[in-house]
């Protein structure tokens, strides 16, 4: 299969260091958003937070697994560029990037719904405020990382179906 | 490889149908609890349904999507089998299974945590009821419906490099 070639492989490589590096940003910016996100009750006084809410926890927590994969994922590549080989040769690598993208993009899927389901219902019963706002964008963000991992994660399929079919 | 052998592929058909009539039962019981979750405030006399929840109405179309998804590729297992032709030939079929289930555990995952993450928080604010432990369990089914699409996903992805490597 002529897609099996060398360059084809290189794009596909270059490809999906291009989306973790995309999905690693994104991830970045929806961790600081959710974690400076406050608000303080103009009649009470009283603040809250997301460490207030479980499920902005458990969507933080996703944020965290997706950013330390897709830190260790950067590294590897990183280290292929430099020394020429892959960290994990022969079929773990491909079965690591297959199952870690797969897993990964569900958690990262799990965490913004979580975070946009809770967030719809809180503003609507309360008026618009600072920290549903962050909190809105954070899941956004915390979703568009979520696309770039499931591209990843087709991207690591088809390659798992690529490598099989070249040894 | 010795994978490919018709017996192989015979066994994994198999176990793909099994995930996918399991997925189903699993969906119509978490599509009959949500839809039957109701409350009735003792103090108010206000009643609380699902529809009342923008969540609740994006995890019951979740829910029918994954419903409606396994129904037509259980029709296209007992159209195989009768027929002994597959529905879509060639790579189509291949293709559409991949993607299929890839998107469909998507939605189910996402549906199953906008649920968990809101009911989560009822449950915080107010004590246990009736239509909070419905909304529960229905989540907990679909949940337990997307583990097992998940499973059909990992094995339709390696049938698409099994194919690719017995053509």
């Amino acid at each position: 299969m002529a897609d099996s070639s060398p360059s084809s492989t290189t794009v596909s490589r270059t490809a999906l260091l291009l989306l973790r590096v995309l999905t690693f940003i994104f991830l970045f910016i929806a961790l600081i958003l959710i974690a400076v996100a406050k608000q303080t009750d103009d009649n009470t006084g009283e603040k809250i937070k997301f460490s207030d809410f479980y499920t902005y926890r458990y969507m933080i927590s996703t944020i965290i697994i997706g950013f330390v994969y897709n830190l260790l994922q950067m590294g590897f590549s990183i280290f292929t560029v430099v020394s020429g080989n892959r960290v994990l040769s022969g079929d773990g690598g491909y079965l690591f990037d297959f199952f870690g993208d797969k897993i990964i993009s569900y958690f990262l899927i799990s965490g913004s719904s979580a975070g946009f389901g809770l967030t719809v219902e809180l503003r609507r019963g309360a008026p618009s405020n600072s920290f549903t706002d962050k909190a809105h964008a954070s899941a956004s963000l915390l979703l568009i990382g979520f696309l770039f991992t499931a591209m990843a994660s087709t991207f690591t399929s088809f390659a798992l179906s690529k490598k099989t079919n070249s040894s």
